[in-house]
């Protein structure tokens, strides 16, 4: 059986083309040319029920392949001198399908193999969830459904969902999404394939594909078909924090950000959208904080900025989680609402908050309790994700301690700090859970105040140090890795605070791509807890970004995580990670970004980039 | 007499504009709103014979003011509220003047006050060349000269020469260049004067003068009338390196960095412009050394490009400084003359060189002697200053020992390899010094071979560590601070070399603004040692960058430097230059730079840069 075979092939090739990342779970390549064709199309005829975003996503990859002029790395740019293009087959169409186990007497005809194929890769770890033929049946799931309007399962009519827009399938809880593909381009010009279960798997695979060819002369071509692709992600979280606070970055920006995002198959944009430095968030129902609260007129985003970065992640399969961060960082709340603030400003800044301005919100307070779930619910409703982030970092005793409103109120009721904060947090937390959105919050929300209450849902992100993860896994909350000692993007560049010449950045080192690369997302955990790993993010605090530093900044060093998190702790050669082997794809993605309009930085000279290992260090 | 009473006030004042960088040698400046009036003009009639580049200085001068939208860095970011700016006087003309001692019956009356009023700057260190009245009879002295065709002198009548470009200024040896100026910018509308003794000088104080507006609504203002400046770089050479060799960087780019340069007074661009990665420079005596050597056909510079940027810079008051660095970061030139090269890509790097690929000149051959002066002599064909650098950095050792070519000529000869270093060096510099150039050397060059027998007017560039200085100037030398430790702008982004996954940058931590700029030029340095100090420049080695990082990694940093050299030890207010005073003039800058397309990072969120001193350590 054709499958069967396959699956053999790929327990044992070693090679790896230099041109994909992240690298596919599983992928056989090989050696000989192949060009695209001029006719070359991408054919959808298969599926029934397109959605417009699938249609949008075939028609960005056909324009990439169209203007990525993207010259092989090595010496000459080109194969001119030693592949003869001219003689090598041409492929004409790239076929997308869908699986479906309950649409066997439909276009696609090689019945339950489909699932033989993708199964395999559900099955290597115990974290993601499997499809089981009980999901199939259960009408709720987005995933893995028939393409058609009725079906017919064991002698009975049944009628089918639409397919799920790539859309609506990205705003699924993480753990819930199916991004597993396959993708099969001969060698000899005879059709290429991509099969997923959802329109967000074929359209991880049209990335994959798009990330195959190289331009020489009037040529689109690769050197290495055939491939053999079997994909999906390790870990389901595969995330990016922006913050657009403390300096504020247009939507292109961010919208930039999230091709590149896209282009690495990341899938979560984090965006801390305020804090205390400004609050450039305009709702309809809060005009005064953003009026009061945004360093200018042109410098806020309007509802209609969110949707348009939501849908325009959403097309690509990244989901956009908001944050307000609460009860601290928000003193930009105060020019709006000084009654709602505690120690605005207060000096020296470095007793009452990490970062200048000082100001937290007067949790104790029933008013700031409304106010909070009213803002809450107000931004919630602009994001169709599971994800809100409520913050809950970095909150300063100090301040509420000199405070006179909340101490009043702490003495008048009896109640502690930390009870004001479970009361304060729960009571916000519930308009969240009412919506149906999952809580998501920074690691001293779990390790610092006690318990808190947290709802079992609420997902963790942990930031202090790589090693505070199992404390919050212990704990028995998900979390996310955002450890500041692997993925903090802004380290590095020397203090920012003011008269103070001899200041480090308060993460020193600048964290490489290599750094974040080695990190070991399972380190010090048993295999249970291993399950309640998400993923992973990298972060960049904006204190000393800009737009102009942002591609740089970024790119290509978040990519690190990127295949981190998607290939795991096994590469295709059945090796794990190494820097060694991956400088070189970095390099190629790099040049891709580049050809995108994303200006990642150079790692080496481009005389190492042609020649892969010749400046590793020996 | 005015000018005495000028020299008074200049005596007590203390307060310091946010506006200007490099700030002034001497400074006073008001409260007192002004704006330009809408007929503002930029007046030269007084000059005759003005040059061609002067005139395109007054009219970039024009441009920026009409085009700089730059708002005060201030909370709401105009001055609406409290200014009433309708009813502030307006500037209507800022007069240029040539300041010239045999000139007394010409259009300036102001008789010998204006030397007055220059001289006391010259005075203030002994290190810059004064300005005495032998000067002015000499003929050959190309600054202070007369903006006439005859003059009359001691009862005789005169030939004056033309009034020189301000490139014929920026050609010259750094010591003799003249860019004094004084500023006036009366508060009652009245005309503000700019004066000078060259062209050069109108051209620094005409970039102060454009440094001191602001934009709201339809005004160009100022609220901090009136001006008194009196003004002239403290060292005499502040300059920037670029290294196009380890990646390439487009002449726009180059260009755009000569401009930010000439914002900031820096006045020497030192181009290090091949290197063993690559050779972009086009020769039209050495075709082949481009042809084989560049990257690709795109990432070369013609002759054409060289003299664009050379041209465009010296209008600024740039010279550009090539660098053919020579014996060691030679190994692009094997690509065409393999036999030139000793060691050529010999593995392990690390063994042969500081950084793949290993390559050295086989500098004992006659045939490579004779090479390398005709390389050096095709190279200063295209550049009118008086500087070039022959390099001579981290030669390696052992390359030339097991090189067989090298070590048979050694053996033949007699010879130590200091002694074929010595022969090797007089004869290629021979070439420089016929020519009337200063040959510039790495510090190895005085320090690691023993006495080379350098001529005497070589300037020595010291980068190893800024404690090395003191041994340059110990053999006599004239030095330029270029120290690693304080300078290196390419520093604290990790390791580049491959396979090296928890390497940091050799030179870590990153440089930051604040600690250039707490560099001392005369640490440990004698009175006379210190007249040896030209002065210093930051660098930019680019095995980590591009032109998308350009702009962020070298500015608002680079300006430090461009201050320290220019203002010197001691600011306007009469204390030393420290970071708490300097951080909202360089949030100014910064933003300047941002108005002319230069993509100066963000040092701060922007609520403290609109607010100074509230996020400074406390």
């Amino acid at each position: 059986m054709k499958e069967s075979a396959l699956i053999l092939v790929f327990a044992c090739f070693f090679s790896i083309t230099n041109a994909l990342w992240p690298i596919p779970r599983h992928l056989q390549s090989g050696s000989t040319a192949l060009t695209l064709a001029n006719e070359f199309r991408i054919d959808t005829s298969s599926i029934h029920g397109v959605p417009q975003d699938l249609y949008d996503a075939v028609g960005r990859t056909m324009t990439v392949l169209k203007h990525d002029h993207m010259q092989r790395l090595v010496v000459g740019r080109g194969p001119g001198d030693d592949v003869d293009l001219g003689r090598a087959q041409r492929l004409k169409r790239l076929a997308l399908e869908i699986i479906s186990n309950t649409n066997h007497n439909r276009s696609m005809n090689e019945g339950d193999g489909n699932r033989v194929m993708v199964n395999p890769l559900v099955i290597h770890h115990d974290h993601l969830l499997e499809n089981t033929e009980n999901d199939i049946d259960s009408g709720g799931t987005p995933y893995g459904f028939p393409h058609c309007e009725i079906y017919e399962h064991d002698g009975q009519l049944h009628k089918c969902n639409h397919l799920q827009s790539i859309a609506a399938n990205t705003a699924l809880p993480a753990e819930e999404r199916d991004e597993s593909y396959t993708l099969t381009v001969p060698s000899d010009g005879s059709e290429a394939r991509l099969r997923a279960n959802t329109t967000l798997g074929l359209l991880r695979g049209l990335t994959t594909f798009s990330q195959m060819w190289y331009t020489w002369d009037n040529w689109t071509y690769t050197v290495e078909a055939p491939f053999e692709i079997l994909d999906e992600p390790y870990y389901k979280w595969r995330g990016l924090l922006l913050d657009t606070a403390r300096n504020f970055f247009p939507i292109g920006d961010i919208k930039r950000t999230i091709s590149a995002m896209e282009l690495t198959k990341m899938n979560i944009f984090h965006w801390h959208i305020v804090d205390s430095q400004s609050f450039p968030l305009n709702l309809p129902d809060f005009p005064e904080l953003v009026a009061k609260g945004a360093y200018s007129s042109s410098k806020q985003y309007s509802t209609k900025d969110l949707d348009d970065v939501i849908s325009f992640a959403a097309a690509r399969g990244v989901d956009v989680m908001l944050e307000i961060d609460t009860p601290g960082h928000t003193a930009a709340i105060h020019h709006s609402h000084p009654e709602y603030i505690a120690c605005f400003e207060k000096t020296p800044w470095t007793t009452y908050a990490n970062e200048p301005p000082a100001g937290q919100l007067r949790l104790t307070e029933p008013t700031v309790v409304n106010f909070t779930q009213r803002l809450f619910s107000s931004t919630i409703k602009h994001t169709p994700g599971k994800y809100f982030s409520t913050g809950g970092d970095e909150i300063n005793r100090r301040c509420y301690e000199e405070d006179p409103v909340v101490n009043k109120t702490l003495t008048e009721s009896g109640k502690t700090f930390e009870q004001a904060l479970a009361t304060f947090t729960n009571r916000t937390h519930e308009v969240l859970v009412k919506a149906g959105k999952k809580p998501v919050v920074w690691q001293e929300m779990v390790l610092d105040h006690g318990d808190l209450g947290l709802h079992k849902d609420t997902v963790v992100l942990v930031w202090i140090s790589s090693a505070d993860a199992k404390a919050v896994v212990e704990k028995g909350f998900k979390i996310v890795h955002a450890p500041s000692d692997y993925f903090y993007l802004d380290c590095g560049h020397g203090a920012w605070v003011g008269a103070f010449p001899d200041g480090n950045s308060w993460c020193d080192p600048f964290k490489t791509w290599q750094k974040a690369y080695s990190f070991d997302p399972l380190a010090n955990l048993t295999t249970t807890q291993s399950t309640l790993v998400l993923g992973g993010q990298q972060l960049l605090w904006a204190e000393q970004s800009d737009p102009f530093t942002l591609d740089s900044t970024l790119w290509p060093r978040a990519a690190a995580s990127a295949e981190l998190f998607w290939t795991g702790p096994t590469h295709p050669n059945g090796q794990k990670p190494n820097v060694k082997e991956a400088l070189p794809r970095l390099h190629d993605l790099r040049g891709r970004m580049v050809q995108r309009g994303i200006q990642a930085v150079a790692l080496q000279p481009e005389y190492c980039a042609l020649r892969p290992h010749a400046c590793d260090l020996v």
